[in-house]
């Protein structure tokens, strides 16, 4: 069988699977937004800005049609920036029919409505299907073949099976999850504790403190994923702490470089002006600090770095802050009954 | 009160310990077998062999007395090589008293026998309290007072609680854990995922491909380790995953480093001459393979790594193969249940 697929956005990420599916002998289609940047990339077969070095295969079909690139497809993937979904989907709902599969690569939570991606696209698609595909996956290495694991996540069993077999190639593993929310947040979530690991850096701690942040960090993502329904277990897999430890220890992570000039003393436009591409992390560490409030999940890393971002507290006391938060027992987060092993 | 702590071993760790108790105004005594080192020690004040660049306070007594180096004290920290705790205590044993408080900073698994230090201790000096301490801690950056936190773990909560107190610094937080197996599995298995993660970065594979193997290390460890008895949420704190992380992340790792040198080509031997310290990852690596034959445990990545450094299995491949151990749920090996969710 060939697959037929529109890859929607021409970021690193989905040029970078859309080179990975028609290596695969899929019919890929990859739609970019902006006409100029298609028409450069149909001349250059690469995608200078986003991935440069990389050749774009003649058979990956280049165009800034939507109605055309989603026309016979059985897959569309969606991987436009998180916040960028709801209005691709909403401009172009009158294209896709609903027996098309909307996978998502999109890392985010929507603002104000607190929204995952599949709430956003079951909202605007009810009747189509979804899954998820995350892990510990930077483009410009999925891009080289370098060894590379993720997650395929959907409601329906077939659907997880399906995409997993479209997208699995020699180096690049998928492995199904039926649980979606915990897929989600995972990827969305450790945005936030990149940009505090990011920070750490920036200010000049050291690797040491930089895994205590990120053990920390991974124990409130799970905090609040059980309180929303995710599975605690999907934490401690490649969506979870895989994906949080690629994105707080690589360069390639756009996440943690914003938070490394934050911590340099840059402030948030200066940041993210350097960074030249969309860093997740900003608008979910919103969306996140207000999903701890809506409910009330404890989540000190999110609000120090939530505060420092959007209420001008001063970056340099902020990991120190969580270093010498008064907490005592280790287990006091992830274990409910363990002093009673005592 | 004024703690009289004799410091067991003059390596990176010891030396980086025993400046930290001084600085807290305890009592110190380094102890350093080599007679030669330790009155280079002493003349210079710094130990350059192992912690080059920082001073030792002249409250530091340094010695290679083992005698009167642990007469009066209150605690005995054992910061030898794991391989050296039981010839040290052997030798020493006429000299402690039972009231001493024996805590360990040792990381391994003893060869053979494959008993971890407490159980060592506890047959060689069976009066005496125990307490390890372990986390994400390289030396050289608590000498550099980088904010670090560890975990003590004793059987008994009052030695726990009291080791916390005796440790605690400003910059050093230390947390408690009744967990004494996770937390010695915990500091002695990370050094075998290390070496992986090293093995992985010296041929050349990318941020993607470690951060699975890590993820897939440490749910190996958990495996173990709930089977010998420890809590599986100890491998979700500090001196699981946290240290786990710093270990194969970081560039102070001694096993990532010797790990990186095997990747690249060299001969067990040749990596462990170039590093010139203990690797301890080594020597755990064949306790580790021998525990999960004993415990009956799948222990992929350790038998990989047993392979390539006791039965001359080309390294080359290692890396791969695990990637590509047909294996098709995500969650296969951590949920019992999961697939009844879909």
């Amino acid at each position: 069988m060939v697959e037929k697929i529109a890859v929607i956005g021409g970021g690193s990420w989905g040029t970078a699977l859309a080179i990975l599916l028609s290596k695969k002998g899929c019919e890929v289609g990859l739609w970019i937004r902006n006409d100029k940047q298609c028409e450069e990339m149909r001349i250059s077969r690469e995608n200078l800005k986003y991935l440069p070095g990389v050749i774009i295969p003649n058979n990956v079909n280049l165009t800034s049609d939507f109605e055309k690139v989603v026309y016979g497809k059985d897959i569309l993937l969606m991987s436009v920036p998180s916040y960028a979904v709801r209005e691709t989907l909403v401009n172009g709902q009158r294209y896709i029919e609903p027996n098309q599969i909307i996978v998502n690569v999109a890392k985010g939570i929507e603002n104000n409505s607190l929204m995952r991606i599949s709430e956003i696209v079951n909202e605007i698609l009810p009747r189509n299907k979804y899954a998820i595909l995350s892990g510990p996956s930077h483009a410009e290495e999925v891009a080289r073949d370098m060894p590379t694991t993720v997650v395929a996540a959907s409601k329906e069993r077939d659907v997880a099976h399906y995409i997993q077999d479209v997208f699995m190639a020699p180096k690049f593993r998928v492995y199904t999850n039926p649980d979606v929310i915990g897929v989600e947040l995972g990827g969305s979530l450790k945005n936030v504790i990149a940009l505090g690991a990011g920070i750490s850096d920036g200010l000049g701690y050291g690797d040491n403190t930089k895994a205590a942040l990120m053990t920390r960090g991974i124990i409130e993502m799970a905090r609040i994923g059980e309180k929303m329904g995710a599975n605690y277990e999907t934490f401690a897999g490649l969506a979870g702490i895989g994906d949080l430890i690629v994105t707080c220890t690589s360069m390639h992570s756009r996440n943690r470089r914003a938070g490394i000039l934050i911590g340099e003393g840059k402030n948030l436009e200066e940041a993210v002006e350097s960074i030249g591409m969309v860093v997740e992390g900003i608008k979910t560490t919103k969306s996140a600090y207000e999903l701890s409030l809506r409910y009330n999940v404890m989540m000190p890393i999110t609000k120090e770095i939530y505060e420092v971002l959007y209420e001008g507290k001063d970056v340099k006391n902020s990991v120190v802050n969580l270093m010498l938060r008064d907490k005592k027992h280790e287990m006091e987060d992830i274990a409910k009954n363990l002093d009673s092993k005592w």
